[in-house]
């Protein structure tokens, strides 16, 4: 049973709070042994990845064979069915198209001493997607990586995607290839992104590591950040739904459940000021349950971490949305976009009941990759924003130099640093002369 | 005596590879220190703020004088000479009308299928800045740090300043009073780190933290990392000159020291493509070190770590640049902009002879907070974008999820996850009705 909120409740602080801070991820302490693996293939580069993936992914490689061929990606991409190549190109297209508007501009002026200021934007030289293995190998998630990273301009792509026991998902490399990734490694875990940091003899290290993963890929994330730049560190998927009574309680109940299904861990969460509805999206969630195919995983995930909450209006609806912060919001409201300007904290915002969140996870066009665990509270979804850096330029004129340099040479002082007063002082004395 | 290399040597590539990998930085293994910091202020609040305060900077504090109050800090104000003033304000003024600049636009369109699509930008709630005590308490990085985040619209700006032996810096309190920041708490070290991002009875907690430190500042800001936003951990100070045999030596000599002089573990390098330049540098250098207030500092920085590389030409300087990918990059060449054309990986770059890099610590306009360690492959300076998040949002109508709600289905059954595949088919039976 999810738990049953009602704003009007004299413990519903309580309880909120209690839900706000559900501590749903087993954050096994994995950290000692992933500082081991990165160390590992730090020293002997290819020979303990090779060893590394033979002892979990139970799979012998060779240098040569670290990466998978043309022909044997060819040979995947054959096997893929007309239907899903066509709905993954659809899909490649239209993420390309959302990502292509978000490209920069760059930007120079000159201010009114004659100072020409500005900056420029570019984009990384190399970034590594990981892409998990197993269930969780979703070709969706490929696009949502390698695009932007494409879009940005990045010359070279590199995925890696474990293949326990040899078995690859076509999808996965028809998703690359759409994508234009050029070389796609066939390994996984702490040991792939440590690969990818640090270099191997065969695999050439990248400036940017983004992707999804399990907890030994988390942390060996964030132990090569600053080496290389990563994307986030990624919770268990959540979505909140805020929706009236006048929406069928069966569409809410599958959008709840596209979540939910994703992960034990998962969170799905209905607000709504109707507590009628809420019961009865309840119910259908319930008969949902009985037939789904994950619902051994979206079952546990509803009965631990789902909520109906009942509120008294739709602004309610929105200051409790702002301190879930959710990673996912659909508004199935009748003013959805009157709503959605109350909101400030989210990671995507659905927009009225005919937009499904799982629309964005495959077509929409904006980016799936999204911040979890109320990280929308200071952070954004993917974009091509990740895969460039900027440059900022400055460039001064003796007359710019007379106009603000004494100002830079006072403050010098103030901070005690000398030399940079003197770097200043030196061109003003020429000027002066 | 600092490196000597020129591209033509045998041995260039072997020497230039060991600069490369210097390891400047003195990582003490505080990790362990730092999580037990963070767990006690945790569990304790301000008691274990006000404990730790009394241990590290021999300050007795109560709940009540964790910040400064406005008295104290209009006192304080009140003794910062005149001259100090105006350039701070001065500063402030250009620092904010360059970050003006940088602020993004929301869009929104609507797409072939009628789906409208876009996103929206929005500033977090609060930031914390951290601005370190003793030698290092710059009010610059004051304005560097807090411009952009009022400018960005953040709502509650506090600052932790750690006044050891209860010494604060005037300049300091001020800089934060010209950037619109609230309260000022006079805490420092991984407790201040924590204190911001789990908040105590007395400090509220913020979203996201930025601001340089020292190794316990950075291990915190890495821990906390995930719960809060960070803008990056940053490392010694660099500077790379770029000059050809047409400039005064005595002031690339004091360009090279102004970085120099921030700390023995800075580096500070040379490239030009005129040998004789290079040696009158290097003696210019020596002669600037025999009176450098802080000559114990930069002298040791130069002397370790300090490098003069001859090159045969500028694109060869161009290419060595990037492989740096240099937090601060100085072009002292006749045609600079066209040299900055040929440059892909650099923090800010300063362009010809009348642009010390000191002008862009202080009063230039854009952010001095820049990428340090080669980082600058594929990270950027503190800007605007690092207060704001990024909502996407999609609206499909009936129309839209017609045309492309059977791929996403598709992709969704590949992906085996029925319930996405649901909740798009159970809106286009209703449609097909």
């Amino acid at each position: 049973m999810p738990v049953f909120l009602n704003t009007r409740d004299s413990d519903f602080e309580t309880q909120f709070t209690t839900l706000l801070g559900a501590k749903r991820e087993d954050s096994p302490d994995v950290d000692a042994v992933v500082a081991g693996i990165i160390a590992d293939v730090r020293a002997r580069g290819d020979a303990a990845v090779l060893e590394l993936t033979e002892k979990f992914d139970r799979l012998t490689l060779t240098p040569e064979t670290l990466a998978f061929s043309a022909e044997e990606i060819d040979a995947a991409v054959a096997q893929v069915p007309e239907a899903e190549a066509e709905a993954l190109s659809l899909a490649a297209r239209r993420i390309r198209a959302y990502h292509e508007r978000q490209m920069p501009h760059d930007e120079s002026w000159t201010d009114a001493t004659g100072a020409r200021l500005g900056w420029r934007w570019g984009p990384v030289d190399a970034a590594g997607l990981y892409v998990p293995g197993g269930l969780a190998s979703y070709p969706s998630s490929v696009l949502m990586n390698a695009i932007p990273a494409q879009v940005a301009g990045v010359k070279r792509l590199a995925i890696c995607a474990p293949t326990p026991d040899g078995v690859a998902n076509p999808l996965v490399l028809l998703a690359a290839r759409l994508a234009g990734v050029d070389t796609i490694y066939r390994i996984g875990g702490a040991q792939a992104v440590a690969a990818m940091a640090y270099g191997t003899e065969t695999i050439a290290p990248v400036d940017k590591i983004t992707g999804p993963g399990n907890a030994f890929v988390a942390a060996a994330k964030r132990r090569v950040f600053g080496k290389v730049g990563i994307d986030m560190i990624a919770g268990p998927s959540e979505i909140l739904v805020i929706a009236d009574g006048d929406n069928d309680p069966d569409w809410i109940a599958v959008d709840l459940l596209s979540q939910a299904e994703h992960d034990e861990s998962a969170q799905s969460i209905l607000i709504t000021d109707d507590a009628e509805f809420g019961a009865a999206v309840a119910r259908a969630v319930d008969a949902r349950l009985e037939t789904l195919e994950r619902r051994a995983i979206a079952g546990p995930s509803w009965r631990d971490y789902g909520a109906v909450i009942t509120v008294a209006d739709l602004d309610e609806a929105a200051a409790l949305s702002d301190r879930i912060a959710p990673e996912h919001l659909e508004l199935c409201v009748a003013d959805p976009v009157a709503l959605s300007e109350k909101i400030t904290h989210a990671g995507a915002i659905f927009l009225g009941q005919w937009t499904p969140e799982a629309i964005g996870d495959y077509i929409g066009g904006p980016n799936h990759v999204l911040p979890t665990a109320r990280s929308a509270r200071f952070s954004s979804g993917l974009s091509v924003m990740d895969f460039l850096k900027r440059t900022t330029l400055a460039q001064m004129t003796p007359e710019a130099l007379r106009a603000i340099g004494p100002a830079a040479e006072t403050l010098a002082k103030s901070e005690s640093l000398e030399a940079h007063g003197l770097s200043v002082r030196a061109r003003l004395d020429r000027l002066n002369r």
